[in-house]
């Protein structure tokens, strides 16, 4: 067994199993305490709520806590393993959502016997929760179960795998183009995969700008295109009146490539038919559509992001999701708008045009970061992303109508 | 406002809402750290579940984790407000868990249309816990839903209103009539209640030895008799073949009367029809169904216990369902059954045969405590509870054949 493979175990198994516990936020030792805690003195929040159910984010923890809600069927690059067995990804979820943001999570795996059923079950029990973050859940259903839950739920619903991944990829691609100096609206862009994140990054960046026909997106068969038959709604959304067929037709003279598929398939000789300056997102983890290594020895003019914290510019959804439900549930916002995504976007992208921090530089291993080629998208231990992103969010939130609060609280995020 | 009510209300808004956080129980600091908690380390525990599913309770937090789930149709004495108004009540009993046995505990509450809807959701989302507590659930909807739940889930299901209630009682309830020199199967029972925690206490008596013949459980309209139409199936069964029709003629000659109906319904004149040397559980709170004032005025010879903990011998569920949940989970037991129910009803009776702590009587306002009248039932803040009532249901889950492990882990509650 390898070193790394036993520690990770280790990590789960010892000293107890798991990464999460509960903890008592009020005393709990005397007589006194109990009967405020428990009966008769719970009767009075219980009375209040069943008056103003607003009453409880007062008198509960609902207001702080996200429920982390998977049905395992598309665990990690692992594939459907069932619900269980997702269990240690979104317990690890739960846990990034407290150390990054402070709330409170907990996972909860379901098991189904429909899509439906699914959407049910999550619906009934979402109002424990001051919002629900769905995670590893596969596609096409994604899109059906995230959308259904929004309209039948009053707290905020957000699919990360989608929406986390799209909103750091927006952040890092409008800066990457900034740098090369290309207009988002006016480049090309090749998307190979159309999964549930490859769909919902085409989205957010047409919400950013770019043009829906100078998309072109490919999946197992090739381009996409409109003469193919079968394609479910959200290939069909993305279906381009082209003939391009194959990945190199769609790369020739293409801006961008933005992979969500898997390792090594953007060959070098298709990087070369790119237009000068291109921007390429290699996001498949841990190996991705082509090795930064190879795409600078092909080009110099490339600027590169993946998913791997071993290269420059990481796209890592831990940039986005705590601070995103943190804003979200500070102002007690009904849902997470598109507004509210490209707050967060910009947010983002600000960080990297700013000095970075000594402790920043440290844990990255580094002794300078500015704004460029290697410095598109800000580090997860940053910790201005939580103050600027969740400030951020709020405010957007109230702006376009969906917090319950009117403003921000006295002196948020201000330490 | 009342300063009690003001005080109850401070306690759960201050100084944050509720009474229930998440704790990290892993490092989660250095980039290192989160590798091995998240990507790309998590995956190895996934693989590991995905394997066998008891891996989930080495390497997640599942296996100390009891989800307590309401609709919120009967909460505490106030009724069917709703599942997010029973949320204070599900959050304390949480935090009792956590207090009394170290369990992690999180509320769910569930909205749903239809029983079949309930019991569907419970069920869909039931292997992330290591144990499910149902509470505050209306009669009769609630016999179906534990009984449909413990068939379709792996990890044990315990309704506390009906189970938790019957072995702090059927404990209180031995230890009295060992005071009074009588037999549990020689006596005649008044059962004044007819909901889930009356038939379930009755049912348990019954297992402990009393005679199904020998009970008369009174609902608002009187004895339960053979010849009263539209019974339901679980007042069917205790339908008795029998004359009386009051709670007067019940009463004449009675040795028991339990109580789990409403303030002040048995009249002193009713008390003084029983047998000599009776025994009253008068349940109801915070107003039990005759005050231990009157009863023992009327007469000397009575033994009482109330839901109080301001007067002697007080019937409270957090006397077992700590340590039942406790003694469960940690040989991993497929379901809580009568053995063990039994085995804790035993535990907590014996308790009070042995000298108490200087601790308890302090906490308790008291300088002594002998087995007698006055003491048939433990007190609730007593340290061996949770040592002596775990092990005695972990090795009677063993013994009875629905425990994983074959035996007590080595040391097991040896402090």
């Amino acid at each position: 067994m390898s070193d790394f493979r036993q520690q990770a175990l280790d990590y789960h198994a010892k000293p107890v199993p798991g990464k999460i516990a509960i903890q008592l936020t009020k005393p709990a030792e005397t007589v006194t305490d109990l009967a405020l805690a428990y009966s008769p003195g719970v009767a009075e929040p219980v009375r209040e709520i069943a008056a103003d159910p607003n009453a409880a984010y007062q008198y509960t923890a609902k207001g702080n806590m996200v429920a982390v809600i998977s049905n395992g069927t598309a665990i990690l690059g692992l594939g459907n393993l069932g619900p269980l067995a997702s269990k240690p990804v979104m317990e690890g979820k739960a846990l990034l959502f407290k150390r990054f943001a402070g709330l409170d999570s907990i996972d909860i795996e379901v098991k189904h016997s429909t899509t439906e059923d699914f959407i049910n079950t999550v619906a009934n029990i979402a109002d424990t929760f001051g919002g629900i973050n769905l995670e590893d859940i596969k596609a096409p259903e994604c899109f059906e179960i995230e959308q259904e839950l929004i309209k039948r739920c009053s707290v905020p619903v957000f699919h990360d795998d989608q929406h986390g991944t799209a909103i750091v990829t927006a952040a890092g691609m409008l800066n990457a183009l900034e740098v090369q100096g290309k207009e988002l609206a006016e480049v090309t862009i090749v998307c190979m995969g159309a999964g549930a994140a490859a769909i919902a990054c085409m989205e957010l960046l047409i919400k950013c700008g770019a043009k829906r026909e100078r998309i072109y997106m490919l999946d197992t068969k090739g381009v996409i295109h409109t003469r193919r038959d079968n394609l479910t709604h959200h290939k069909k959304l993305f279906a381009n009146n082209t003939d391009k067929r194959t990945l190199e037709d769609a790369l020739d003279g293409a801006d961008v490539f933005v992979g969500v598929s898997g390792p090594d398939v953007l060959p070098a000789e298709a990087l070369a038919l790119m237009a000068p300056n291109p921007v390429i997102f290699a996001c498949s983890n841990p190996d991705p559509e082509i090795k930064p290594e190879l795409a600078h020895s092909v080009r110099d003019d490339v600027i590169m992001a993946t998913g791997r914290s071993d290269y420059p510019n990481q796209v890592n959804n831990v940039l986005c999701f705590p601070f995103i439900f943190r804003g979200a549930l500070d102002v007690r916002a009904s849902e997470i708008n598109d507004e509210m995504k490209i707050a967060a976007v910009e947010a983002i992208r600000a960080i990297t045009k700013e000095p970075v921090s000594a402790d920043v530089l440290a844990a990255s291993n580094l002794t300078s970061l500015t704004f460029g080629r290697e410095y598109i998208i800000p580090k997860p231990m940053d910790p201005r992303l939580l103050q600027r992103v969740a400030t951020a969010v709020a405010q957007a939130a109230i702006d376009s109508g969906v917090a319950m609060l009117k403003e921000l609280p006295a002196g948020y995020m201000q330490g």
